[in-house]
């Protein structure tokens, strides 16, 4: 299988930078006091849209030919990927057709309509979200950009990382999050070509731990039930992303919803950070794991900021 | 009367600087489309300590003679710079005397206590306070730094608006808040002292509006009676800033409690950013008077995150 080499991210990173944002690497010695180690946050909830979905939609939007361009844009996501796409096709002035199960939070369908996507909803099953966006598909000609089991999308991803060792080259650990792990791939692949000796290690909620067992196993074994707060790593991880992290992750650990919990609260309380539950997993994991990061320097992907903040969990 | 000079502010900053963060600059384009204007959002949430505070106790405290120092500092505060005067202290090596309050919310004492601050509770009011401050330093021969009715803790404050203007230094406007006008007296030393051509703009609780009363009279007013969910700004203007104030402030303008809390939600919903209430002023302020502001191009102080997550507004 053909990864995308450092070249391609790199062109990725050219393509997608006047539309995203360069976001800041923070550090708060509070934290690193409370983990024993030095810790450089990557602040992906600045980034446009709330998340690093925007890198991965812009980069897949802009590498379309002309024609497709022309027929516009879909896919079906109840989450980040949604907006980023609406809005990556906005960018671009193409439509965007966005498939979404008809009991998504009203919030998650503003931020469609608000980057001027249409919604075409459907029954909450994963059955109904396929027939649905072949449909619109068949009915628009829209190109179908997946969320994360795309290389256009997963070397969008990789960018974070890329901007994340040019601000802090000297780490002995990058940690990003694993859902379908579009992020978590295009970090491993970027880290790897920049530099092999730095470890990538990922954090999954312990109740959506499909990523840890497979990466086990050695073959995608799916989510059966999922129960976790973490809403945006539900999805069993996909087949591209899985090849590279069976080849360039050195590890997944897991975290429970309490421990996730506590993590969000200290990046709420010590960082000023507005984090969504999944955006605090990885940093749940090094606390549930303190004793392996003891002394070094860890780059964590915080991947979003998107949550209700009438439903934080303290 | 003296203020202090562009090489005093200079000099500060240079002191300063290794004990302190330079906190980013951030923009949020939904934000600035609400707003109709273009705003730079100077985030000392992210400052150490959690607020600006940092700054100009840090500043007073390096200042110090050598013998002054071996005694410690003291002062009374139930807000930020109780925890930055500890800080700074317990930077510098030496002991500090902090007088609250007893009725001070436990997470304030807490902080104090987390930098070696040695508390000292008094009843809660201002004369128990003035009083208990000077037994202390009798006993002790700790220097009293001020919250913010002295020069060297404005020279430290004034260090914020030189970081946003080194950042962005082609603004119309810059705005602070203003409650003991240490951040506000400084900031509009910085900016004046930088650019005479940019304007410098308080926000205000109407709930606490004697700067705005005071400015308008031409001497200071204080407040009788504060109500008001900005509490790092209850407190009447300082005889210092206020001489500054009236010199290089051009309008300060209110804002209601609605409108504070309105203005923290976009900031913790659009930005990701955990800001007080006291931070959130400048915007809302902006907010309530948005026609006066359109097209230009804004900086805003965000003065400080510490916020109670139980107690959130919303």
């Amino acid at each position: 299988m053909n990864f995308p080499t450092l070249s391609n991210i790199r062109a990725a990173h050219e393509r997608i930078q006047p539309f995203i944002h360069r976001t800041p690497v923070l550090t708060s010695s509070a934290i690193n006091e409370i983990a024993g180690c030095k810790i450089f946050f990557k602040c992906e909830n600045f980034q446009k849209v709330g998340a690093f979905k925007a890198r991965g939609a812009a980069n897949a939007v802009l590498k379309l030919s002309p024609e497709q361009k022309s027929k516009g844009v879909a896919t079906h996501s109840s989450g980040n990927h949604a907006a980023a796409l609406a809005r990556a096709a906005s960018v671009a002035g193409i439509p965007s057709y966005i498939v979404m199960p008809s009991n998504a939070p009203e919030i998650k369908k503003k931020a469609v309509r608000g980057y001027g996507g249409e919604i075409v909803e459907c029954e909450p099953t994963l059955q109904a979200r396929e027939t649905t966006l072949q449909e619109v598909v068949a009915r628009t000609g829209a190109t179908f950009i997946p969320p994360f089991d795309f290389w256009d999308v997963v070397e969008g991803q990789a960018t974070c990382a890329l901007e994340l060792l040019e601000a802090q080259p000297d780490l002995d650990v990058v940690m990003a999050p694993v859902g379908g792990g579009g992020l978590l791939a295009g970090t491993a692949l970027a880290v790897h070509n920049l530099n092999p000796k730095i470890e990538v290690i990922a954090g999954e909620p312990t109740g959506a731990d499909d990523a840890f067992r497979s990466f086990q196993a050695g073959e995608i074994l799916p989510n059966e039930k999922t129960q976790t707060i973490a809403d945006g790593l539900l999805t069993t991880v996909g087949r591209l992303p899985f090849a590279v992290i069976q080849e360039h992750v050195d590890s997944i650990l897991l975290a429970t919803d309490p421990q996730i919990v506590d993590a969000m609260r200290i990046l709420f309380e010590r960082m000023k950070l507005v984090v969504e539950p999944s955006g605090a997993v990885p940093l749940a994991a090094l606390l549930a794991n303190i004793e392996r990061f003891a002394g070094k320097r860890i780059g964590i992907i915080i991947s979003g900021g998107n949550v209700d903040l009438g439903k934080l969990p303290f």
